[in-house]
């Protein structure tokens, strides 16, 4: 409900209100005309114009002059939205590699940065090459701590109020790491940490294969099973920050599934147990026969999880993601069939599109949430990057 | 955001916004006096005086005029919402009974009806004793059906887009049964169908176990199992209305959990199959062994399924909830013992206060919902049973 009338009128508020209905209407749109302003603010056109003109002066926008070969009238100047006022950074420090996104406010990566780690590098040994891939993007993107806006970094398990992975994780010691207040200490803006599966939900939903969906299950199928869900376009953490992990309900199967693939038969002792799963898929995608059934045990187990989560959801899509998803062609159909024979409503179950790096991009996506959630809740100054409170 | 600006203004739709807002003032608070509307609204005390005198006139507000023994001064009167303004219906059509309750706009109950059908009863014959009970509510309160502003039914299984349980349902021959269309027939008002489970949810969080709750999963435990889900405070129906169905997946063990209460041995042959679980959870608190193992392998199953629920959605409150809650006094604990041991984060664990009208009483708080949202959404008229689109 808008409320048009009010006992009094603050007018400079009133004016910071009006800056801050342009910058919205600004954001995520094409350039646009002081005319389109005031029909998507319902300002007038002298107070868009006026508006408009602090707002290029602050650094919020910027003037796009009319070419000389436009249609009849005197063409107009058109206002745009400068993503570059600030930048973010999406962070997946995974249990192989850690990799960094550095956008502007629009998301447009500007660098990236991707490092390879030991599994079981001891956690110093990791938060000291997370500390130099960052140092690494900012160089490479020409930026200083004080130019991000807003930091996002994933991990593997639930996330708690602390953002420490309290509850499990498979990273050795790295339970009771402060990533928060380690990344604290060189960033002023605000910093998060989050879930990999629920990040990789939320970048399936932005620029994936569930951009048309609302009510989403992520499922990551890799070496670990895991799960992200989104509902009424919400990414759901769970009161404590441990909402999908299913997984770790031995009845469901998701904790032992993927064994079928790294003990099956044949496997060449020259392959180790990270790169067995892929043998297996390449074997049974040739026609082997041990290949094949292994792959089948594995996408039965990974159904039953998968279905005890579309049962009590009832989802539009289920997206297959993680490392498997790269052999979604000997899992897709494998898995509807299961779907279809333990579920009451069958939902679309779809392949991931963004691969190995939707964890940093669902990181990005929450980094440039945060913008919005402040630029569009708190008053407008300058563009600056906003301080933890 | 709000929006204090505006290109032009239309003063008849002002004043119906204004209107609405004092309306929305009086829901659900003490009388109140114009200097109090005045404060919560923002309007003016004399525009307040004008349009609570004119909702008095319409049927939306009543006045109380102050007693002679106030304090000092001038008394002020109050106003209030005039809940009597309208009736909603809540209907609970059971396997064993029908329930209906009929309340005013703030939920007072004003009559009930409740009449016991036999589980194997043709669709048929149910629609006929649901027909009953509605008049015999009706007549019971002095109203007639253009005096109800909503009606809502619950029903057992997953409730589709079209009010039918073709999914699934326990009732012989109901999964065709078109019950919105059936009392479309007799109500011009709006009418819809939920599931049992999801609305015992909202009941608890309306006015039983849940109170203070937004992230709730409620567990129907009873001769069947099932599941309604809150998060964020709102009811979660799933893109197809199946939510909450965890059930059906034999994984998770509810669907043959009942069945070891009523296979217990020692059970009379003289106790039906509908009694036997109620003679196991007394012979288990008189301390009989057999019982008590029947109760602890139930109660072993019952907590697969709803640590399926809590590891996947993360609650703040587990409600134990059905008939079977009775017993909580012997399950509550041994229920808390075992998601202790297989969920990563320990919700609180509850049973259910309202009992076996849980069901109806939800029905009733979804069709205030309906109410609620129609006063807030479309303009304000004088208080008549709103009408189906």
């Amino acid at each position: 409900m808008t409320e048009l009338a009010t006992t009094g009128t603050d007018l400079p508020r009133l004016r910071e209100l009006n800056s801050l209905s342009i910058v919205r209407a600004l954001r995520d749109q094409p350039p646009s005309t002081v005319t389109e302003l005031s029909q998507r603010t319902g300002l007038s056109r002298p107070a868009v114009d006026v508006i408009a003109q602090g707002l290029v002066a602050d650094g919020w926008a910027t003037v796009l002059e009319p070419g000389a070969n436009s249609a009849v009238g005197r063409p107009a100047r058109r206002y745009q939205f400068r993503a570059t006022a600030g930048h973010v950074l999406g962070i997946d420090v995974g249990v192989h590699k850690i990799l960094a996104l550095l956008s502007d406010l629009d998301g447009n990566i500007v660098h990236s940065v991707r490092q390879s780690v030991a599994a079981d590098a001891p956690p110093a040994d990791r938060l000291a090459e997370l500390d130099n891939v960052i140092s690494a993007c900012l160089t490479g993107a020409g930026k200083a701590p004080a130019d991000i806006w807003a930091v996002t970094v994933a991990v593997t398990g639930a996330v708690d109020a602390s953002g420490r992975t309290s509850f499990f994780t498979p990273l050795p010691g790295w339970g009771d790491v402060d990533l928060t207040g380690h990344l604290a200490s060189r960033f002023a803006c605000p910093v998060q940490v989050e879930n990999d599966c629920k990040l990789a939900a939320v970048a399936e939903r932005w620029q994936g294969a569930a951009s048309d969906a609302n009510d989403i299950v992520y499922v990551l199928a890799g070496m670990r099973t895991g799960a992200g869900l989104i509902l009424d376009g919400v990414l759901r953490r769970g009161y404590g920050g441990a909402a999908g992990e299913i997984g770790a309900l031995k009845h469901v199967r998701w904790l032992n599934a993927p064994a079928h693939l790294q003990n099956c038969p044949g496997v060449p002792d020259t392959v180790g147990p990270d790169d067995a799963a892929a043998w297996v898929f390449n074997a049974a995608r040739e026609g082997d026969k041990a290949a094949r059934t292994a792959v089948s045990r594995y996408v039965k187990d990974l159904a039953v999880g998968a279905a005890a989560l579309v049962l009590a959801l009832d989802p539009q899509v289920v997206i297959l993601g993680g490392g498997f998803s790269r052999s979604a062609d000997l899992i897709l159909n494998a898995l509807r069939q299961e779907l279809q024979r333990l579920c009451l409503r069958m939902p679309e179950v779809r392949a991931s599109t963004l691969g190995a790096d939707s964890v940093a991009l669902g990181a990005l996506k929450l980094s440039l949430n945060e913008v919005d959630d402040r630029l569009f809740s708190a008053g407008l100054s300058a563009p600056v990057a906003p301080r933890r409170k």
